[in-house]
């Protein structure tokens, strides 16, 4: 049979563990994808750094043309990382008739309705497993292994940089700056970690997770997030007191009021499957009507993962799976109708855990108690532990709240901060029921 | 879209749940399948039991003819159990050209080579989902999204009813007899448990995974197992106290001496994801090259995640996903060459944990401990609880070997249940590295 001529654009990290792949295990890849799949071309700016690959000749360029106007190639892996040029390029390709498989996930989040309406258009696809959770097969499980299912609820742990760093700062009980610097010389944490650990990274991946899973139409930016990086040890302390490990959960939920979404720093019951995800894995449990629970558990990033579900995606889309996929998908489209509606995020309830540094005065608490009192909040336990005699002048006082609204937990939280007695630094957690 | 005509064959717990899912999921099946999915029949010889379903007039019948004579009819979801008449009548669906979806392991651990050679050759497909762990997506994961993956190794618990039983035990310290009841009385268990506890129901899906993630020609009777049902509530004690909780394991590993194939009851250490499956639940964790270790735990059977599979399958076929997946994975051939050979059981490595019961009396470790030393097997710990004054005379002796081959254990074992001091009731499980 004639091969599969295909391409590759982005040479990094990914790029060479794909390409490693498809020049080493050529058998096992032609057997899946029922004929031979080969490399013809990897494009990229950077023509000399040594990636530990040796390529045959002529197969690296920087003229992403060769690849645009080579009719041969049908599939194209684009490995570009960020919005731009990965969104044209993506386009560029598809207009010149390639299926595309990508790994980019904030594009897919910023752009999809754009990308995956122009795919469908021009008849083409967009393979993207390799976009959320690295190895785990999510994306093929929902859209292709749970399609009887109505899926009820995801919770997931979806980045692995922020997993990684609770799960030290638990263990080792060294603090968020400290951790944060070993996880970026452990390679496990970019130069700049914002988007890791300020809930952007997950609420994008929860934003694809809830299109697929429940044909919402969500916007990851109105996904209701909060990081890690207010989250400091005593309040990993406290949580073990309590019972509960510290997650960076992503949760799509629905009920009849509509589909709940947020991303929040989580205490998790100990024991339970996701409180013992650990290091840099990522997790996800899904509820399905008829299927129950289903759990996955997978490293979620890193060249090793990340190029299987890629390479995957490549022989999906070589056989001609993929196409059949994307076409019944009818995904992430805005000029459909969502099937659920996303509910308001003030009005979704749930239960909090609450650290404020106050002074260490009689009537804070009662105070404190009032304010929530007045917001509806019932307080379900506090933590205050008496402090030494000449202790400390500031304090935490940790309280967990029964069920109460995002909105009235973030209006009690403004007015609380308005108090003389209370200092800077509040952290507010969700409690996984 | 012209709907898709598909039948049912068997209208027991799963067809019910399946014939359930496609009278009311209609439009989200219709969608997922590119086209209406149009149930048309349904064939059993029981017409009159009352399955809790409202049926549409004439859908029932017990004329298989009716399905194999109507050429409309493309899918057919096969779930009948054992294997006559199960076997003739996929057979006759292929050659009556229908695409078959069937949740029945026993029959393609039994005529797997028969059913696919002949499927293949009539350019048919025959979908399998829901014959390994139930709710657990992993013949998809390991045939569609490990593909680029080198597996190394599956350890799972693939029989529910075992699990449930083992973690009764462990939890309630209840015996075996006992919990074997109480199983069946909440329907975990069939009157006739055989299949589940002595390993055989494992040992099938086994071979079924392993075929499929390592292209290994296995027979599933050649694959060595030991049931749970010597495993006494002693042993849970001893497991408990050495770290460890006990699972029936079914262990795939690939080393370069070939292919190792087990079920055992196996101690795993406390706290690792497989030692934590509870109750009637299935986990797989495969490890690949690259994507690491990856981790899958959901119900593993039942009506609710059966149908789930089973409906899946289903819309894979009549979307066209099967027919290429099918084809491309060379499936269980015995014409083709196997890409790997399964290790002679008998030199397969592992750590085993002995229970005997012998003569409370000065000597008798000695006297095992020899004929151990003369299969080169070496001791890593012996639990032997002093007993108490004028307790009993058959005590419970505990040894947990290092490292020996699977022949010297069944030999070292076969004399020392010769001697004169060891009674009957030896207990013998692996353990996991």
């Amino acid at each position: 049979m004639q091969p599969a001529k295909v391409a590759l654009i982005g040479f990094g990290t990914i790029g060479t563990g794909v390409a490693r792949l498809l020049l080493k295990r050529r058998d096992r890849i032609a057997r899946h994808a029922g004929r031979p799949v080969e490399l013809v071309r990897i494009v990229d700016l950077d023509l000399d750094r040594d990636r530990g690959l040796k390529l045959p000749k002529g197969l690296l360029t920087d003229d992403l043309d060769s690849v645009l106007g080579d009719a041969e190639i049908t599939a194209v892996v684009q490995l570009i990382g960020g919005l731009e040029p990965a969104r044209s390029i993506m386009l560029k390709l598809l207009e010149a008739g390639k299926d595309v498989i990508t790994a980019n996930k904030a594009l897919l989040a910023e752009h999809g309705p754009e990308l995956f309406d122009r795919a469908r258009q021009l008849g083409r696809s967009i393979a993207f497993e390799a976009s959320v959770a690295g190895g785990i097969p999510i994306i093929a499980a929902i859209s292709e292994c749970l399609t009887a299912n109505q899926i009820e609820e995801v919770h997931a742990i979806l980045n692995g940089t922020s997993n990684f760093i609770l799960c030290e700062m638990e263990e080792k009980g060294s603090d968020y700056a400290a951790t944060v610097a070993l996880a970026q010389s452990l390679g496990y944490a970019e130069a700049d970690p914002a988007m890791d650990v300020d809930g952007t990274d997950a609420a994008q991946k929860l934003a694809i997770l809830a299109h697929l899973a429940f044909g919402a139409r969500v916007r990851w930016r109105e996904i209701p997030r909060m990081g890690i990086d207010t989250v400091g040890v005593a309040d990993m302390r406290f949580a073990r007191e309590l019972g509960y490990s510290v997650k960076l959960l992503a949760v799509a939920r629905l009920v009849p009021e509509g589909l709940e979404l947020h991303v929040a720093p989580t205490l998790v019951r100990r024991g339970t499957p996701l409180a013992e995800v650990r290091g840099a894995y990522n997790a996800i449990r899904v509820v399905g009507d008829p299927v129950g629970r289903v759990f996955f558990h997978g490293l979620g990033a890193g060249q090793n993962p990340t190029s299987s579900a890629v390479v995957a995606d490549l022989i999906d889309t070589v056989v001609g799976r993929m196409a059949i996929t994307f076409r019944t998908l009818e995904l992430w489209s805005d000029s459909r109708e969502a099937r659920v509606r996303v509910r308001e995020p003030a009005s979704v309830p749930g239960r909090y855990y609450l650290r404020f540094n106050v002074d260490d005065r009689p009537g804070v608490l009662a105070e404190i108690a009032g304010i929530l009192g007045k917001h509806h909040i019932s307080i379900a336990s506090v933590i205050q532990h008496e402090t030494a005699e000449g202790g400390e002048d500031v304090v935490p006082l940790v309280i967990m709240t029964h069920s109460a609204t995002e909105g009235a937990a973030a209006d009690a939280l403004g007015a609380i901060e308005r108090l003389a007695c209370v200092h800077p630094g509040t952290v507010r957690m969700r409690v996984r029921e």
